[in-house]
């Protein structure tokens, strides 16, 4: 196939899988599609470490990499320790008693390591140092306006620069910032998003953006005929997300892989109890818990993920060690797609399965013309 | 084109238009898709003059009926006097104090007039009387599982029965029920709508329903490339809504279609302030109004559309008169398809459109599998 994005990434089949998990990029590139690695939770060292391991794996097809850089984080320059401190003990109560009801031990907050703050803007920029010294292909901003200085970096290097946009608007404000590949994603995709669903925002920004940049199709997309609906409407390409946690090389626990391919789509809820902004995830204790009428409010980004990720990880652990109470509590980023999953298949498995199903669809629909 | 569609409603373009518009219905069904007239805000005499009107000038061509019957509605039985009784005082004060901050003046409310209870389902019922008196090739329910009486008359009649579902466990229960066709309609869509998106609903639908029965896709779908875009994921045509409203035919005033050529996808809003159920619709200082903190809950359905409707088609009125401050407050149902509105076009434009659309999107799909 030979879309702008094709040539632009050096691939033929645009299916862009966003994964945290060195193993989905690696496998999904060499199955002919573009694995882009999410580089958020990494240190500069371990972001070498999993860059170094995707170009020993890859067989040298191209990849990308996603920086999540918020266009405003009230946490600017503040360390980790000092985020923390900010965290309201009614907060951190909360979430004691929630994960003692369900049997998940906290683990010991630690102090004084250095870690890094979630989303912090700077470190994600010091990762592109990191990223140039390998062979990307694309950088990609999942989080707003990628920074004046991420887009020149990236046109220094000669490195697309992607953003993804939840609505017409930021579109355009993308385009002007000088983005090279816009990924449009309706309000029904995992993770952050907006309230426009994918069947209507992508044509909508297809109009406005005029062919000044490809546009990939995001939100919902798990399968090779959805991928051909989307291309129907005039995307160039899709990007995916939480069709690659449902293979067993994903970071997800067997729990929430378990989960997936029970759920149906109304199970993928939008909360801010993940990030403290409204981000969509599966349902669980924890969604549910932060909706009830007692719960304190969300706190706002980053404070919310100090909270929330060591509580939901302890839970993914605790499913591990047979502790059923904590099924309940375990949830993830994921889009309302779960509702199209129905087994756990590896990575290159996926992209066989697009590829057919593409070709299905195509087949379909040359076949309702002819007659 | 020959889906199971086309065949069972007599068409070779599937594309079903729900209207309230006479003139709608049979301008699509002239035009080679298929009217469906909304039957609610009728009484039987004036069903029976609409459909009288259409048989007279839709050539020949195939139609249907809408109904809206909910499966559980407070007010059966009850007077439209007696629902009425049941408004509070404080919800007519507030849209009296609302309508005069917008230069609109509310109309006397009439009692004693016999006028029907919004959404009697045994109005409903009987209407289907009507109905079958005249040439019509389709009932369908937008609200809920059609009562089986209307199932069992459909039958006996040889006329198919279409139902509207918002989730997968809905469309089960409507298959077992036994309807014949289900219209899948996703959350982006105008009126009662569900959460889950037209992409992901489809698709998840049409696996559950394993061809038991055809489904039409519904949600945002204001173009012949996202017709197309929904029958490569397998739909066998599509059920249309928002799209007719910007026609010079439709029930709209000009105000309400003028803001729909300027709204973006995101000024369509869910909201229980037309009907008392979620349903969406332009945002305006009526929807905003029932969001702020100070107001008071909608009502449930039907006491919510007493004040409602004569509210906002006074506001319409007013419009016309030419009171600028009107304007902010008049709305109607549409869905985020809305953004995709560039200009007011005749119901026939619309249609060949849609054809031309969808014969484009096609051969761009041939067209990159042939690279």
């Amino acid at each position: 196939m030979k879309t702008p994005v094709c040539a632009m990434l050096g691939i033929d089949f645009p299916l862009l899988a966003f994964s945290h998990c060195r193993d989905v990029v690696a496998a999904v590139s060499r199955a002919g599609g573009f694995g882009v690695l999410g580089a958020t939770g990494h240190t500069l060292e371990s972001l070498e470490t999993e860059l170094a391991w995707i170009d020993a794996h890859v067989d040298g097809k191209p990849y990308g990499l996603d920086v999540l850089i918020p266009e405003n984080l009230g946490a600017r320059g503040e360390t980790r320790d000092a985020v923390a401190d900010r965290v309201p003990a009614g907060h951190r109560a909360f979430v004691a008693d929630l994960a003692a009801r369900h049997g998940v031990d906290l683990p010991e907050e630690r102090r004084g390591t250095g870690a890094p703050v979630p989303f912090d803007p700077d470190l994600a920029l010091a990762m592109l140092d990191v990223a140039f010294r390998h062979p990307i292909r694309l950088i990609a901003n999942a989080l707003g306006v990628p920074p004046a200085a991420m887009i020149a970096r990236g046109k220094a290097a000669g490195v697309p620069v992607a953003a993804l946009v939840g609505a017409k608007e930021h579109a355009l404000r993308q385009v002007a910032a000088g983005v090279d590949l816009l990924v449009v994603q309706g309000g029904e995709a995992g993770g952050h998003c907006g309230e426009v669903s994918t069947m209507v925002l992508v044509p909508e920004v297809i109009r406005a953006v005029d062919g000044r940049v490809p546009v990939l199709a995001a939100g919902g997309i798990m399968t090779g005929a959805q991928m051909a609906a989307a291309m129907a409407m005039g995307a160039d390409g899709v990007w995916t997300g939480s069709v690659w946690l449902a293979t067993p090389e994903a970071e997800t626990s067997e729990a929430f892989r378990a989960k997936m391919v029970a759920a149906t789509s109304r199970d993928a809820v939008r909360s801010r109890s993940r990030t403290g902004k409204p981000s969509r995830q599966l349902r669980s204790a924890w969604t549910d818990a932060w909706e009830a009428p007692d719960a304190p409010a969300a706190l706002p980004m980053p404070l919310q993920s100090l909270i929330s990720e060591p509580a939901l990880r302890a839970a993914d652990r605790a499913t591990e060690r047979g502790v059923d109470a904590a099924r309940d509590m375990v949830t993830y980023f994921v889009g309302q797609g779960v509702g199209l999953v129905e087994q756990v298949r590896p990575a290159a498995q996926v992209v066989q399965d697009f590829k057919l199903e593409f070709a299905e669809a195509v087949e379909r629909m040359t076949g309702l013309v002819a007659e």
